[in-house]
């Protein structure tokens, strides 16, 4: 496949590599695996879990279940605040698959005891420390009246407690990664004491890519639900949660100027390609991504040093470089940007192109 | 129209007003008007400009110069540099209508030279101080290499200098606006003096929307090509290139979840839908929008005072508020969020709906 405008490029075969890692840690944790479909958002890229076994999927929108839903998941999971508006469609996917939702309000759930006309699983969002969303787990009033609200309800039941620990994507280091970690254990803990006599099934969920990546197992967890994983980025490998190698996206970006005087090279590939989303670069300026030459067949990435993309517009990146690596680029070549987060780099495009140039749909 | 999740919401009067404030100041001025249209994408808001008489306009991919081709549009600028992966499609355009193209360089000049088969007008950037791309307006070798290419060319013919004062956008004042124009106006007609014996029909063209917002007329100018002018948004409100009222654009997000404790409401509505662009709101920290109440039937918004989007990951969006516009609110509202930059915004919808609940297509 001839590439000529910006295309977000996967390795499948370092996809699956990243998927076998984490879920081998899975199986031998014994714990039940969800993984984030946000990440990718593609029938083609599910099939690769797929074939490894994988059954149960979380996603982050009632859209996203629908297009999931029509590539034959049947277990799945929306971790995202109910959104009541959606009801219709709610009892549709309902009635079809077997659903899960994710509520922290008295008023969401009582709606849903009126409204829901399918069982559906419910996890309570817990707020172990990032303070996006949830309750507090000390909110035990607020807890016993929604549970008291799943009991009296034909078709909600109780599945579990669930966080998404997104703090530990601010974290420092591996030790405060794990203690980030262990803190929202404790946490999820001490309500799964405190509730198993009511709910003697009840799971604990926990769901970021540091922890799933960096911890070696999985000790007194149900689940995890980590997503970016299968692609990883410039983020998680500041983190530490990958090397550079483990990344298994860039987005291919034409050469269309040069400016030798302030050794920047302009390419097609703004905004509405990468994402605004940014970390600081080596000189302290934001880095909107690192940049590498393509080996011949896309496969393999030799990065730049030195160059990254230094500032967007909507369709413009402008590179900052040095000397020597100035040269190195002309006009009409393919450079390839590792991206910062590539859940929103992902977002912007409508397929993918494999390195072994296949095209993957996506929603 | 139901409106369920978030949707970009467009005044239609609104636009059409935007759009007759500036085109009734390029006809006093008896100037060129070519409408830069990468912030709508839309075929549908571009008859919006037809209507009034507008058959120039200007885009930023090749892509997008096909989507408006099949809408009819028959004289259209890429204001892009040339990507040179792209000649075979450029190739087709050219033949089916006027085409211009934006080069900077001898070398790109060199290979559109021997590859372009159809009449082709060029435009030449400059860099009058943006710093992105372009030549820098002393830069009169390089210019003449690339005018006497063209001059031997029998497909390419020259069209004028463009630029694009993206540095307005920074700008603090309207004086500072305004010097920012007249320093790439004087740049601009030094060019067009020295080259008009050659070039008598030569164009300057520039493509602000601050300026084009904030000047009362253009002399010296023969085009002008703002584009975010029809929904404006608010950046160009903090820069004084329009009033609240005037910003003709909104995203429709469900609220979700409240958080008495903090004072913040969470709603359906992040960064992909959003996007991750942001201004300082009023307490220093990034602001990811402005939050509004809709009226019934959306065709109004009524501002909340200290109320503005503060967080937003993937597809959670989290408003600052104070308690007295947080006890207004209540899960299953819909919130108007006031975009920072909608072009980006935009570009990340495949449709809008109207305030009179028309579903509007786009790229």
């Amino acid at each position: 496949m001839e590439i000529k405008t910006p295309t977000f490029i996967i390795d499948e075969q370092q996809c699956k590599r990243n998927i076998r890692k984490i879920y081998g840690k899975v199986n031998n944790s014994g714990i039940l695996f969800r993984p984030h479909f946000k990440t990718h958002q593609s029938a083609q890229v599910g099939e690769w879990f797929r074939e490894m076994g994988v059954d149960k999927i979380t996603v982050s929108s009632i859209q996203m279940a629908r297009y999931f839903v029509s590539s034959g998941w049947k277990d799945i999971l929306v971790a995202f605040p109910v959104n009541i508006l959606e009801i219709s469609d709610i009892n549709q996917l309902a009635h079809k698959i077997t659903l899960h939702l994710c509520v922290e309000s008295e008023f969401t759930t009582q709606f849903l005891l009126h409204k829901i006309t399918a069982k559906t699983g419910i996890y309570i969002k817990i707020d172990t420390g990032y303070h996006r969303t949830g309750l507090n787990p000390e909110q035990l009033d607020e807890i016993d009246a929604i549970l008291q609200l799943i009991k009296n309800s034909k078709n909600l039941y109780f599945t579990g407690f669930l966080t998404h620990s997104g703090n530990s994507y601010q974290a420092k280091s591996f030790q405060e990664i794990k203690d980030i970690h262990n803190r929202s254990l404790v946490s999820l803990q001490s309500l799964k004491l405190h509730y198993k006599k009511w709910f003697p099934y009840l799971l604990i969920s926990v769901g970021d890519t540091p922890s799933a990546s960096l911890l070696p197992d999985f000790p007194d967890i149900d689940e995890i639900r980590p997503g970016n994983f299968i692609f990883y980025d410039l983020m998680q490998w500041k983190l530490g949660s990958c090397s550079l190698d483990e990344i298994a996206v860039s987005v291919a970006c034409p050469v269309v100027a040069k400016h030798k005087s302030r050794n920047e090279i302009v390419i097609y590939g703004g905004a509405v390609h990468l994402s605004k989303e940014y970390l600081p670069a080596e000189t302290g300026l934001p880095g909107y991504g690192l940049v590498a030459l393509y080996n011949k067949d896309l496969t393999g990435k030799i990065p730049l040093s030195k160059t990254w993309v230094s500032r967007i517009s909507q369709e413009h990146g402008i590179i900052k470089t040095v000397p020597e690596n100035f040269d190195k680029i002309n006009i009409g070549d393919l450079l390839a940007v590792i991206p910062v987060h590539s859940c929103l780099t992902a977002n912007l495009y409508r397929s993918y192109v494999t390195t072994s140039s296949l095209l993957i749909s996506k929603m």
